[in-house]
């Protein structure tokens, strides 16, 4: 029983926030110990469901005046950790803040709080004709403020951008309890330092986000989804490098390989081609007339690509049904084996097929199960691992095959996660990505802004040089007094 | 002569760059001495014309062992003071680091050195049936690397947005001289921190580009030109907010009032319409048959704000006719009296009309002639003040004015500068858009990258509080151990 941790702290919690919304019970403990990342569990020592964001800033000086962690949480569908707790850990639970607190039609703008659900946002501006592109695969589930932590991507990356290409301001609680504001619904602003772009994607380690400001667009009028199958995954990925170069950016275009398209038909029975070696899933949107051109430039490119079949859908029903067999991809791997892990390294689009080939010799080499999907167009794959973790040669083996993996992607130009962050999964692979002076630079802005490490420590940065060390150790010196 | 500064450092630049690159001749640092900004003049000691990003490390580190500042510069067309000299500085001219490294038109990619001019880029991507958005007024003469130091807007900030949205990555040596790298071809990346936007817009004083990664997209395949006429300003501004709920996101969207109209007039002799209050020039572009659309549908919305003329260009030539009324709007104001002071208080797009009623009432106020053109679309105004700097009494009433403006852009939710950055002239005026924890912040990052105040020292952000001092007075309290 966790009633037994530090009361005095409990007791304080309960009188910043409503004292039913300090959870201390183990099986409230239990909800929040985990996220979306296999393998990872550890229970908090309370978990404070915020019911107003006035309370963070106090829960925050509390935290360092009685040195606890602070573990801010939204739906808890994280792919890499970010929101697991650690020792001593306080999960803020802001599900609760969830307003949208403003749409405005005229400046094409949403305003909204860190819990509100991205599929919610998407149907409220779409009543209003207006489209907010972000569409991470958890979209039914995941919050706005997950997303802007995380930078999700998402399946309209390719031809609409990522968050933080949607947020024009954030208003975040520094660790400190401070309070910052950082844009505004101005297409351009050049005042000062862009603040905002410090805490996208910095996984809730150097700020809690209270208020966002997104973008938003016109809605497409039209859309239309195509499916080709192809003999292999390098024919595939040849014909997206020829659907990019024929021009044509289409709103999704993503693949399933033949392991992918098995596991899909066995759980959706959707009808799908198993004798193919690979799915390609494409939609267009914009004018009509746009939509019709692009259609038939993607049909004709993926016929010049040896495209086995090719087929359009007819109507919504019928493209909803295609663009399922993407959506459950994950879910239909997931049932294969005990334990599900989903990778997502990415590289430039030109890159797919080497890459393609980096994980296919991985399956081979480590003698492992590896079922892969993603998003194709922007070279963002999803190698998804299908293991037992009771199995500690196999969970070895797949230790192995990801840095394999993360080598080939940044030999190819890439990146070791395009979408799910670092957390805690990725973090020990970060510094094969950058050099040391980037890694002194990121610890440095963490070390600046949390120098007690309260705020979701243990994820994103291993230890190590900063540059701030520097100035405590040497102040004289470093500041050129001496 | 300023041979006689400090032969040390001199001979010591000689030895880092070919000693005919490191000028100290009075012409030389006369013409370095200043840069698009009224009122501003102070001549460097040295000026080293950087031959290669090699030399840049070593300079860095002489400056901090000699104690001398360092302005990175390129054309030196910026309009807030960024790249004028300080005490003690020595210029790095960026301008001969200008190649075109890599296109890469399979992943639609530019690689491009700091010195590359704007429109040279947009030349030779455009000839590969590719497009580079960000078009600021002095394309033809800034450098991308000072594009990105200032974020540089432009006349397609609306539809298309600006140079930060372009950025994939970024190489920066860092005030210690050392050198980081941030981003990648991906259009997904959510490995570490995001630091690239740590320094896009920082205006040189966090790091100097030597080399920058951009994003292209498909050129558009039409485009159409039109103007409008309005009987007021407001009319001119309520149509642009017309247009924006009808869903219209045109490429430009400019206006002019009837003091610029004049002007322009008078100067380029290209027969505008003097009688009414204000011109519109509206560009869409895209496909031809949304193009057509969208014309439509501008001219109906023209029409229904009682546009007095429509005009819409018959073909390519009349469209770059009509496009010279705006491109030439700051020459033409230039030439009515001594100087000529071009300010861009930016606000959300539908406060528009009551920042004309701002603007219009700080001339009748203080008594001044201000021309006012620039970005309807995307709020972006230039309220341009024609004066006489010999006048003092003129100019402290200017000075009275930007006040004004600059207070009613923020009551209006805008900002105290769109594009053209904070550099030294905005740099009072700072603190009225920011609360005192997000300036700290600001100093915070300027203080743990720049702790001697070696580079571009004296620019964006005055005095003040950080986050770091503390860390450094009281470093027990600070951390808690107390």
């Amino acid at each position: 029983m966790s009633e037994t941790w530090r009361p005095e702290v409990i007791q304080a919690l309960r009188r910043i926030a409503p004292a039913e919304r300090v959870l201390t019970d183990d099986l409230d403990l239990h909800v929040h110990a985990y996220d979306g990342t296999p393998l990872l569990f550890h229970p908090p020592r309370a978990v404070v469901v915020i019911d107003s964001a006035e309370q963070i800033p106090p829960i925050l000086q509390l935290a360092h005046q009685h040195q606890f962690k602070v573990i801010p949480r939204g739906s808890g569908s994280g792919l890499s950790g970010g929101s697991v707790p650690v020792e001593d850990a306080v999960v803020l639970n802001l599900t609760r803040l969830n307003r949208i607190i403003e749409l405005d039609e005229a400046n094409l703008t949403a305003m909204v709080e860190p819990g509100v659900i991205t599929q919610t946002l998407h149907t409220e501006v779409e009543a209003r004709g207006l489209f907010y592109p972000p569409d991470p695969g958890s979209s039914k589930i995941c919050t706005l403020g997950g997303n802007v932590a995380e930078n999700s991507g998402g399946l309209r990356g390719l031809k609409y951008g990522v968050t933080k290409d949607y947020v024009l301001g954030l208003e975040v609680v520094l660790p400190n309890g401070e309070v910052i504001w950082s844009g505004n619904k101005c297409v351009k602003d050049a005042a000062g330092y862009d603040l905002k772009h410090v805490f996208i994607g910095s996984e809730g380690t150097l700020g809690i986000f209270t208020r966002i400001l997104l973008k938003l667009i016109p809605k497409p009028q039209a859309r239309k989804t195509m499916v080709a199958y192809f003999h292999s995954m390098r024919a595939a990925a040849e014909a997206v490098s020829g659907i990019i170069a024929a021009h044509v950016i289409p709103a999704t275009l993503e693949f399933l390989d033949n392991v992918t398209m098995r596991c899909v038909e066995d759980y959706a029975h959707l009808g799908l081609k198993l004798d193919y070696g690979a799915l390609l899933l494409i939609e267009v949107d914009g004018h009509p007339v746009v939509v019709d051109e692009e259609a038939e430039k993607v049909m004709q490119v993926c016929r010049d690509h040896q495209a086995a079949e090719f087929a359009l859908a007819a109507d919504d029903a019928e493209a909803v049904r295609m663009a399922a067999a993407r959506r459950v991809a994950f879910t239909a791997l997931a049932r294969m084996r005990p334990t599900t892990i989903l990778e997502d390294a990415t590289v430039p689009r030109s890159n797919v097929p080497e890459m393609i080939d980096v994980i296919e010799e991985c399956a081979r080499k480590y003698q492992l199960q590896i079922g892969t999907f993603g998003h194709a167009g922007d070279g963002n794959l999803h190698p998804t691992f299908l293991v037992d973790e009771r199995d500690a040669d196999e969970l070895a083996r797949v230790e192995h095959a990801f840095g394999d993996i993360f080598d080939g992607a940044l030999r190819l130009g890439g990146t070791i996660t395009g979408e799910h962050g670092t957390g805690t999964v990725k973090m020990p692979f970060l510094a094969r990505q950058y050099n040391d002076p980037t890694l002194a630079m990121m610890r440095t802005l963490k070390a600046v802004l949390d120098p007690e490490e309260i705020l979701n420590p243990g994820k994103v940065l291993q230890p190590g040089r900063r540059f701030g060390e520097g100035l405590l150790e040497r102040p004289e010196e470093a500041l050129g007094v001496a």
